[in-house]
């Protein structure tokens, strides 16, 4: 992507964080920001606090008027402008939505740019900007690809830790059949489920957590699509669980598991510990 | 206790509270707030921020100028005024030290206040008045025995979803030997483990969990003193995982497992399926 370009779709995707934080404030811990509105693109059910905040962002890329394709959880794909676009934006307007219904302070927008050739489909790996912001505690992950990572503006270095013993790793470990769950269980030091994916990877970039992992296999590419790019830019080694990368499409649909450590030693570590080697 | 009693030991709280929170807010966040400093009472390290948060609960108290005793995670056991004391202040300074040092939303103090006849060592059972306040959000769980709970002034109302499989659970399973862990994390809908018991064992008297679990059998009775009664005053069942009451003395040394459910049903269902029953 050229500086100019940069340089606008940044613009953009700060309006976006923006307008969306504000629509969704005044639904933060009420019971009607959970009411069921529709069935997401996704499958999954839409809640009316997610409509509001894939509103806002539909409204800030109309606005500029020119091509460019949306991927978003309730809407699935939309073009916009005349042309064929060439720009994907990959957003998760509110990642973390159970969070932001209860006031359990990890929700947030998780805004993901690639720019690929006219008649190429993008995979995460195009990915050229990523945004995540935690909304209820204001913290900003930003990379550009080849630019490194930062939070809040500060350069985001990932932990040096390269023991699972001696790791706080992020773990969605419910909800599956994995085996070997015990022993992980067993061998971490610290363990956190906080309820946002695209944030708790993040956590990954900036030494908040050593690793990150989710075993639900269920995991979408546009969760991920920003974080993944901050964790890797800041240093981070990404990978599904069987060790191999992940180039998922930019679709709602498309899926995976992920493992995310701050360095190759503990990514290796945790392989061993989960029987992936 | 009586009135007056309760207005006096209320307004300590709360000074407590504010002036701990002051005391730490420089370090969250920080690599200083993470050196160790000592070992504490309770046999694990104390890091500075825990002894910047402890140091201001001593020097509140001090002030009184009254019988009073302090148990609390670093000194153990303090004897404060000339007379034998019959009030017990259980104080976890900073619950979530790690989370602190990290900067993730999720840290906070506990004051528990038992009063007794002289010749009586108090249980957690003895406890009249609980505070648990998150600084990182600003939120504050209250409850005197009798009185009922309160969350930020707002009467705290525990959920009436009554199946595992409905349920929200914080869950601490990690540096655990107890099997049926794969049962648990299969049939749970969602999954918490944000770092700090007080908060998360709170978060069952306001609707934010339906349950709470933590099944390391090292869960010190001073950090759910406060907790506890804020659950059960808002209507919540506490147990331990072999369905006993929690009577553990206010030492630092007590240790318990913990099963806290927004009512009767969901205890009864996480009990089954942890083989409990």
């Amino acid at each position: 992507m050229k500086k100019d370009d940069l340089n606008f779709w940044k613009e953009v995707s700060k309006k976006i964080i923006k307008n969306v934080e504000n629509a969704i404030s005044p639904y933060v811990g009420t019971k009607k920001a959970n009411k069921i509105v529709m069935m997401g693109a996704d499958g999954t059910p839409t809640k009316l606090i997610d409509i509001k905040a894939e509103t806002e962002v539909i409204k800030v890329l109309k606005e500029l008027e020119i091509p460019v394709t949306l991927i978003s959880e309730e809407i699935g794909m939309l073009n916009l402008g005349d042309e064929p676009s060439t720009v994907y934006l990959v957003v998760d307007p509110l990642d973390g939505t159970t969070n932001a219904v209860k006031n359990m302070p990890a929700y947030g927008i998780s805004i993901a740019i690639a720019k690929t050739q006219a008649d190429k489909y993008p995979t995460i790996n195009n990915v050229n900007i990523g945004f995540v912001k935690n909304f209820a505690t204001g913290d900003l992950f930003r990379a550009v690809k080849g630019q490194g990572s930062f939070i809040n503006d500060q350069k985001a270095v990932p932990s040096t830790i390269d023991k699972l013993n001696n790791s706080l790793v992020g773990a969605f470990i419910y909800g599956t059949n994995v085996k070997k769950l015990d022993y992980l269980c067993k061998r971490v030091r610290r363990m956190r489920i906080m309820g946002s994916v695209a944030i708790e990877l993040c956590y990954v970039a900036d030494m908040t957590y050593d690793a990150f992992i989710d075993l639900r296999d269920n995991l979408r590419i546009v969760d991920i699509a920003a974080a993944k790019l901050i964790v890797e830019e800041a240093g981070g080694i990404v990978s599904d669980l069987d060790n191999q990368t992940i180039n998922g499409k930019l679709t709602v649909k498309d899926k995976t598991s992920i493992l995310a450590a701050s360095n190759k030693k503990l990514h290796e570590d945790i392989l061993n510990v989960m029987g992936g080697l």
